[in-house]
């Protein structure tokens, strides 16, 4: 179905070549202060064409809020939020349509349905997220307003490439997702136009090369390079918003991305998600327990293919001597622990620690490669897609899982404030 | 909450010290034919007490059909299940009632509802899961005659023993329940009361040695052995309900078993499952989708932190190319896929190719050990547990993890029949 | 489905004829004081049994707490609740099997499920709302503890017999429960195993006559007669628990109950109910406005065939001027209105006055008269029923309101908690 | 909450003051052929502005199918409708803002959630119920394209002029909504711009008269009249979409709303539903009873005040022999009723009779009189409307009443193809 959560709960609608999508936001607090311009950055972060590594598609993208504020308050009625789709080349998919694409839903959704749309993953597109990015923000803004939660979440590896990750277990991370963005997003050294060999000919630097948001030039390995005298000559106008802000990892990634798009090929990777000042209490005994919650909620994105937290599979070779999480005194009367391998939850409900999950996100089926595969009839044919698609989705990923997470936090915390108990 | 699904449903009750435990399963179709010995087997595979290397507590778990049937067929009326609790020793955990169990939800608990049960764990307890059990058991029969449906799944992993993974992404594993107990379900060969040494000495066999259903005896590493003359005197009353069906890995897994015992620890592992004969068409775009109610599901257990389906945290590494699963003709005018990497799901919807997927399941929290830690009130002390508690719990997962994929595919199914299409 | 409420909710099993009847009941809030005799009393007022007027099935329905509590206090966790099936004698049942009762729902069943309980109403037992009562109960005392809110309901109606009803749209009515029952329940003078004629002959008392629980006497207008001099010998067993606080209009019911029970057949009336301090705010637009759930809670009774609120019915026909109502200053600096024809709520949302609705509850199909009708195959037969069966229901309807009232209040209070603007 | 329905699911969104109103209608069965042109009939019946003798306001109410259908057929995914919101005039209501307008819902939306739209009803304005009716048409569709239901109803009441009632619960109504709105929707004759002297002067007719769209000329009485020589010019443009099929009574009705309308009141009044061709076995016990559902959503229909179905309160003063409907041989091997006192629900669930029912609505509050109240502080003052506003509402609710009663049937046919039985 098309709705999420019991109280804080989102309905969307929206194929990717319809007049728009969007979503239904039910169960908004009232009294929360609201525009457009609480929800427009996270669909930015998640919309392609950010740079010429992603798809050139120039989707804007504007969110109009259709109901359920006034004067920039909430009202406690629904909230109604809607994109319009724009630039929409059907064409380019036209030829699919007797062939289910290998690795997306067309074939099952024919079975399912006994029609599809005729275009497009239809309600299989990523551009189906593009309500639960609008409805997580508002989630977002409230959890931070009422308790101070935040949520980040970064690229924590792409294909073999993978960041070291902070002590999420002991000391949690002060990532901000200011930093993911300004140091994971890459600017490409090369004047525009010109040849690798022509590039290489006029300054030190060994292509790939790239610049962060603090003026740091990196090789691909990530080192720090002295600044070139030409920088500003060497700027295109390529963003690679790899969203790793790790140096050394960030532009090893926005290399393995390259190789990728240069081979008309994809790749995946994994994402990793921090939420810090959850209050002690989120999750319900016994089957929405918070880890529930939060595994439906990211596998229901498209592409993802697992989920863990705290130790996660890794943990599952510790003895419990080693794995168990002592108590130790924490601040406002509350306990804390020495370490955190159970990842800030206890028996399915958050202990006020740092509630920490990684994801694997595979990589895109619709590569720019002939496939061999077979039509709907069973008949032996070639797949060459034409459409315009990334080499890696995983850049656009985290203010997905950022608002996912906020949806199922939100949700949860509203189930405990229904509760006698504080009152 | 305590409920899960939507069509078919189950709401549970109890906790582990009350009068008993059971299940409400509302939605089951009618007519069909069922009475507890469709139940009992899953929930005798479940409990604890199967064996000297788990809980030695003596469970009956002897479950009764109280409504929703009449002359042993269905009347589609809701079907209540219980359990009684018995042998029922709350002083064993008397004694923790000031200090919060690290890795248990006694804390958490507290703080959520402002009291808590005092002994035992509660709703967190795995004793919940009895009603959980009855009612997959009931789902599972009903998939296998509607549709033919199989659900089989096993201990992949303990601690750092690993079983080699069958092919499921290509062909499928052929496993069956039967075999996953019975090849996997060993004896322990050692004269009852006889010390080690005398053991030794009184046959060609060392220690540890294994015998299966099969009549095949077995060294720690798996090798098969010549049958040693006097092996109906090397009996020993122990079952160790491994669930490996691979001899080499359940061996080596009962040492690792048998090791923490000994050391009053405990021990995690991982837990493999594979779905066969799922009709083409199960999962609900976009937030319902196949894998996220699995990973829902399977995230509610108590003690799993992890879940991946098809190719995994693995796959990510793969480039679309090598990741993407051509299509070839099928049976039935089907199309199958020439490999699975997807798991058996495409766009969060059933394919027709084997669903299957891997779930992490951690050290139980409760060891013998002395363990360091604070009172509700922050002050250090050592917690010493003295109840009765499982090295290691994942033998005991399987019928949980066939029971909970059993609920989401009757629930997905009857949600798809409710379609107007196939009618 | 078998489940009501979305925080607050009761999930019930039971047919009339299986091993018992029960509910769990979910969202309990923790805390509360909770034990099998909060819960007893209106399963004992519901039940039948409690007069020759009405069946003489001797049902105990002796509850029992399964879990969910611990040393009288509520977990937070489901509260199973049990009520063991007694004294079943589905012979009286078994010659029915092939006729479809008129006005029951053997053939619906039969239809809907392709089977059916062989005996007894099933799911459509009244035996069913044995559950409810318990979980209303419970939602009851939570409302009671932390909003003073109070439920009370009365037969207001049976057959042509109405009582005249309180101010309710002005005042409210303060009746109470023991009122209800007090005065409504009537006691049957005549000696016992003696005619109507004799006893004509041994007192000044013409028959019917009747006495309360304050020791008053009435005939069957209800007008107090002085006390005859032999009244303790005029007692036979026989209570008559009409639940009309109103004596001249409870005796003349019990003297129509009288009728029909000698005519083998029934009959039918309304049912009255008040809900005093129920909070502001509850009740939620659009689609759950609380007379909406209470309607839905109403209609969900077996026999109820309509409700109306407020000015209801009647109603339409007063022009907006007369029927709208004025504010005025109320207490604790909340809007009182001048009188309350819209019967405590507005735009769906309570607004503190009291709350007030009316049942229609249709007469009892089963009758003891022979009926023309067919069988399953059309064929014409005659149906004679053979069982234990009530004229008259109505005294027992009381307790499934206020049951049913408490559930949908004390769910639609905890939706109102979760919200954020009273924090 | 803002959505209604388990697998047919609709979701509302929009004030009476916003950019616009919608909704989402999930679950719709796939392949279904669905324009624009399918919803909006029902909405234009719905929209005020149809007559001089209702509100004057001028929306369109033009609907747009944002999502789910490609080349005019659902693809089973959610449809989104929009209706913008046009013709605002917010100054009318700006003075109303400190004083909570009596029988309106300003005072209980201010205290349950802190704020409230400035303007207008906010959700509790009859502009949310757009989403409902178009969301309604699609049900409506599907459910006599695969079902064969048929849906009509009527105004039965207004004030105390009441429809004779059809013979419902013996032979069920071949009413068809054609009939409905020609016979019911009148011309109101009079020389525009001419005083009712003058007209009076000017042709035999007494007023009120009215012309139908059947070409007859009727008294206040309802009487036919001999058509006067100058019909032509009598003609003003006022239609009265009184909806009540029975002229003499249409007519009545038609005077007593100009009356109310003279006098800046308002008047209640009644509608009735039949649903013709419902398949047996809709209806889920014990909790969504088919009446316990169609009373929620009747109930959940602004200035609703009761329902009532079947014999409903009337009913109740029957005998049980009386009212029970015995059985006969039905068409295609169904059982029939010889009468239908229950309304076509047996047990809650539908029995293929007619089922047919009533609802109670009241007088809209919003009038022209001065109406004495209090402020927001308590304060006595005088509130005057003086914004645009309906004398009747009552011939607006026939779609909205056939709208949701097929949400509700759609939602439970859906669950009925669910079951295995019939697979």
């Amino acid at each position: 179905m098309s709705s999420f959560g019991r109280l804080f709960r989102v309905t969307t609608f929206g194929e990717s070549h319809c007049k728009g999508v969007g979503a239904i936001i039910d169960g908004v607090p009232p009294g929360l202060e609201l525009t457009e311009a609480d929800i427009q950055p996270q669909l930015t972060r998640r919309r392609p064409g950010q740079s010429k590594l992603t798809t050139p598609r120039d989707e804007k993208d504007l969110v109009v809020i259709q109901s359920g504020t006034e004067r920039g308050v909430t009202l406690g009625t629904p909230i109604s939020v809607f994109v319009p789709n724009e630039n929409v080349r059907p064409q380019d998919y036209s030829e699919m349509s007797n062939v289910p694409r290998p690795g997306h839903a067309d074939y099952t959704y024919q079975v399912k349905y006994g029609t599809r749309a005729s275009s497009g993953g239809g309600r299989a597109s990523a551009r189906e997220t593009i309500g639960r990015v609008a409805a997580g923000a508002i989630a977002e803004k409230w959890l931070a307003q009422k308790f101070g939660t935040e949520i980040v979440s970064w690229v924590s590896s792409i294909g073999h490439v993978e960041m070291p990750m902070p002590s999420l277990n002991t000391t949690g991370t002060n990532l901000t997702r200011e930093e993911v963005d300004r140091v994971g997003t890459l600017r490409i050294l090369q004047l525009p136009g010109q040849s690798e060999a022509d590039f290489v000919a006029s300054t030190d630097l060994a292509l790939p090369a790239y610049l962060d948001c603090n003026g740091v030039v990196y090789n691909r390995q990530g080192d720090a390079l002295p600044t070139p005298a030409n920088l500003t000559e060497l700027l295109t106008d390529d963003l690679v918003p790899v969203r790793c802000p790790h140096p050394p990892s960030a532009c090893a990634m926005a290399t393995v991305i390259r190789e990728c798009k240069a081979d008309a090929d994809s790749i995946g990777g994994t994402v990793t998600c921090v939420v810090r000042n959850a209050a002690v209490g989120w999750g319900e005994p016994c089957f929405d327990k918070l880890q529930a919650m939060l595994a439906h909620a990211m596998l229901s994105i498209p592409a993802v293919k697992g989920f863990q937290y705290g130790s996660g599979f890794e943990g599952t070779r510790l003895r419990g001597s080693a794995h168990n999480d002592a108590f130790c005194a924490g601040k406002d009367g509350r306990l804390g622990v020495v370490k955190n391998d159970a990842g800030g939850v206890l028996g399915g409900i958050s202990s006020g620690a740092d509630i920490y999950f990684k994801i694997a996100v595979k990589a895109v089926s619709t590569i720019g490669q002939a496939q061999e595969t077979v039509d709907f009839d069973g008949q032996t044919t070639v797949l060459e897609a034409k459409g315009r698609h990334d080499p890696c989705v995983l850049p656009r990923v985290p203010p997905l899982v950022e608002s996912m997470s906020s949806l199922v936090l939100a949700d949860l915390a509203m189930l405990q404030l229904a509760r006698d108990h504080y009152m």
